[in-house]
């Protein structure tokens, strides 16, 4: 029999129970549509509590639509958004950004998922010719595609590159949560002070059935955001169900407790892997996912019983992830398995 | 103290108990994401059973998507879309249809809400010149946005003409299941069986909590939806929880009993309100809406203890609409407070 | 054997030998690229000798795309462009400003080929309400696609009535010259002094091989032009020879007397057709364009020898169009060509 | 004083004087606009004998455009589009390609300017997965931007994996003149007969004022290419001045004449340079131009006297590009210039 959880994704999670009571609990009568009910206003001043009363959040559908839109906030047409060759945002969104946008996205290499100013630097240039894209946003991933945490002075050190050149700092916090745990920051401490200036914030990840916000730290790049949402397809109309799952992800500062165990987990399952000598993790495990090189035969016999990603063929690396809901059990009971499977 | 349930609109209303309980029934460990789960495999079924083996069946966050996600899968950007001057992908969509398809939109007047061949007619012109968009697609929405129902016949006209021009027929089916549960039709009699080539399926003003589908009934037509999706920033992870709507809304006839009391509901304050001379009922009520003309100071007392919507400001019409959850005593006790109203 | 010139369009015509001299003239060694030439130097000094020293002006390929790029200068892909229903912009460009702009375009009626407050009044609703696109330019053709000039006093009341609600006006000038012409005004008094604030100022029709140009009243809506004219596909690598076309033009008030010519034969023509009693005038000659309702049967008979537009076919209406090439003789010999063939 | 001539670009080069004389001779007399002028059918006529009759062409203003249209008529919007890295589309249109169709560009490596199997496997991936953007054409440049051509059966190997791979091959052929010389071949032989499904055929380049075609060699793949070129506001009214360009550079084999000249001044551009010691030529000299290594103080003494541009700003590699009007004499005095200034 399969096992009840993998450790595919942390979007093949299902729903905390206290994000689906607060689904439920919104389920009282009549409320206006669109983002005019009092859940939505509550969770709203929840976010401002979070990150100061001058923000601007939108919720959204998924993660995609929170980082496209967020983007097309910030650039004409005729911009660029420099970004990580293995960014979310260039290898998985089917080319959402550019459609949305109308920009070009200049992959950089990344060093460990990671931007650096020098990878970014590369890629800012062609400044005032009309033939070129003009560099106008910096996008990272925090945590990063590869589970590894961007430091806080990486961030600064990002933000003030992208300022003093007139660009702006945006953050696909899919898994911003795991981040900030990770750091031991708070949310404000890991985005706005660090100099985002657009935050993708992900609740999906974090124990939500469906829901992502798109946070301005400058309340005049969000002025039009409205329409835009609107335009981008994102408007729900009963909303209060995206509200009331935000509003149980920052009660009790649940939201901490899911990435916190989440990473705990991903901690947990490194340490039982480093057990296992034919498994090698190959990026520092600083979130709630472990990337390990396997052998090759094993893939396919781990995944009979494992539904999982391979993160890179050619090196056999494949991606496991925590979620909320993963159980030490689980951990201890799919690390004995990939250790029997490859010592076979 | 306002009342548990306005009549702003169908969107208003909150999630059926079936619905909430199918939601809650899916969160059962993990499954994988993006619609390779079994609660997805199972609500596709259920589709094919109810429209047929060979369509093809897409689920989306709301119903926008489904409708600028359909019409892209029919056009070329040099295409345009016929559609009625008062449809909701003309007026209530924010310029997404033409974002997403690059297509214009050709309004043309309406008769009860409907299109007819002969206004259809006038906006198919200036074929095979290069100055002009090509027509390709009539949309309809069924129910109409004033709560009429288009006869099946009208239907079939309008898929006849189009399909003898190279066009494809769409239905905006936001309330589909109001119109064939008005039409005592089944949903493929309404839809499929009447000429339609592809319907924007709405689940969530028929009591869901979010969940549309775009539904195609010649396959060849969805053939590359799923990067649509994708790119159309549509594709939901943890998609179990919309499929799980759909599935509660078809067990049972859900979705019928539905929309039936919704439209039952509909034509009780329809009666109720013939009673005060001072309101004129100004569309046939054949679904969920009663349009009707009041005095203009009633509009304000009115909305201070109700909130809905005005529908034509010039002439003082306004938009009420029932929904799966409006009671008898909802509707008799805001009749009532209409005619103390009005009145005074 | 069918006559060297036509009455089809002004688009029809040759090239003004003057303007064929410059370009020939403009042929001398090297010249860098992209518009970093003398000429091009050299016919932006005269622009801003029209229209004044703080202008901004980018020459393009052709008018559909001088209306395009200038209307996504002032606009986000949330905003409309309210303009007339029989403004080339929105019949006669394949859907390019929808397609390039994201926007929608809405039609209102127009009398006399001509905008009115009164007309823009309706189309200006749904403002800051996030489901519909939010209007933010008017457009208006000048002279219009009738062969009528508004007067300064209607476009000063249109530009007002932008301005006080934050939106933009916008002209598409492809016969600017023969307006200006025929109400004895200057280019600048016809366009900026009004309250214009975007103007498509077309060359082509005024004599030019294909020089179009986009002339911002306000340098800040300029400002990135250099990059959507790029990504436009409308900047010219071997610009000097556009910009020498411009140059022909502006030189001893060639514009001026090609669209003064122009204007003189169409009223010339009108003359003559008023001789006729089967021919009736339905629009103030007030360009170089005449159209006249003529028998049905006569349209056919006509364009055996002389070819032309209908430009309502249900109304039998018809386009003839002067030239700067039209000649005194062509006018009589057509005029005596209609009567003949009317007469018959 | 600065010499008549520069090596900064072909396009920097005015107007071959037959070309001018073509434009001169079609201005006679009205013709219809739009392409529907004998000047057009003439020309088309002359495409068809050079590439076969059942091919499709369209002319458009320039070359941008003609890449951008072209890519557009082999896509959808979740298309890729697999191009060098150094390729015109990447990095020198502003976007234009992203914003036109939608697609994200796949850069890959690039040797000597040309695409590998190799390297073009690399980025074909991700297929079948909705996350991924679907590659659908690969895109050569041809001569390449650095001055290199692809050899016959490098054109083959690509257009094979791209068929077996239901994708399209693309040719920018901005230089396809110079390459066709280069090669020995005709204009059928280095493009259709190789597999290239859609060519950019470049005229400007080759000696005309302004003048590109895109020329489909499956009528198929053009069906509808007059929409989009109208809708890519390409559609030049006065159509027959640029049909005239093509037309002279087709007569006596013009086109051939003008782009072997440009390649004998390359290659003695190459002559002279070789005996500069302090000059490398970085690139074989295929085509019309040279790519140079110089002293770095070098480059700014030479720009004073003659405009160029920097290649490769680390490297110190500059390009030089001769013409159709380059002379023997130009090339001699501007070697020598290079050798006093590098050795000074």
């Amino acid at each position: 029999m399969k096992p009840a959880r993998s450790f595919a994704s942390d979007n093949n999670a299902g729903v905390h129970p206290e994000v689906l009571r607060a689904v439920a609990e919104a389920n009282r009568g009549h409320a206006v549509g669109y983002g005019d009910d009092p859940y939505t206003t509550s969770v709203v001043q929840k976010f401002k509590r979070l990150f100061g009363s001058d923000i601007e959040v939108f919720l959204v559908f998924n993660g995609t639509a929170a980082n496209c839109l967020g983007l097309k906030a910030l650039t004409n047409s005729y911009h660029a958004v420099i970004c990580g060759e293995a960014a979310h945002i260039y290898t998985d969104e089917c080319g959402a950004p550019e459609k949305f946008t109308g920009c070009k996205l200049l992959p950089v290499p990344v060093t460990n998922g990671k931007l650096t100013i020098e990878s970014v630097s590369h890629a800012y240039h062609g400044i005032d010719d009309p033939h070129h894209v003009q560099p106008r946003v910096i996008s990272i991933t925090q945590a990063t595609e590869v589970g590894t945490v961007y430091q806080p002075n990486e961030i600064k050190a990002l933000a003030r590159f992208a300022h003093q050149r007139g660009m702006f700092l945006h953050m696909d916090g899919a898994r911003i949560a795991n981040a900030a745990a990770s750091l031991g920051q708070t949310l404000r401490q890991a985005t706005r002070d660090l100099g985002v200036d657009v935050l993708s914030f992900g609740g999906t990840k974090n124990g939500a059935m469906g829901a992502e916000a798109v946070v301005f730290f400058d309340q005049k790049l969000g002025h039009d955001f409205l329409y835009l949402r609107k335009q981008g397809m994102q408007l729900a109309s009963k909303m209060r169900f995206i509200s009331a799952q935000f509003d149980a992800l920052f009660t009790g500062d649940l939201w901490h407790k899911n990435a916190q165990h989440a990473n705990r987990m991903a901690r947990l399952l490194q340490t039982q892997l480093r057990k296992i000598p034919q498994v090698k993790i190959v990026y520092k495990v600083e979130a709630n996912g472990v990337f390990a090189k396997i052998p090759r035969p094993a893939i396919a016999k781990l995944q009979r019983r494992y539904f999982f990603y391979v993160w890179n063929e050619q090196q056999s690396v494949v991606r496991w992830m925590c979620s909320f809901d993963t159980t030490e059990q689980d951990v201890r009971q799919f690390a004995r398995f990939v250790a029997e499977t490859v010592e076979r």
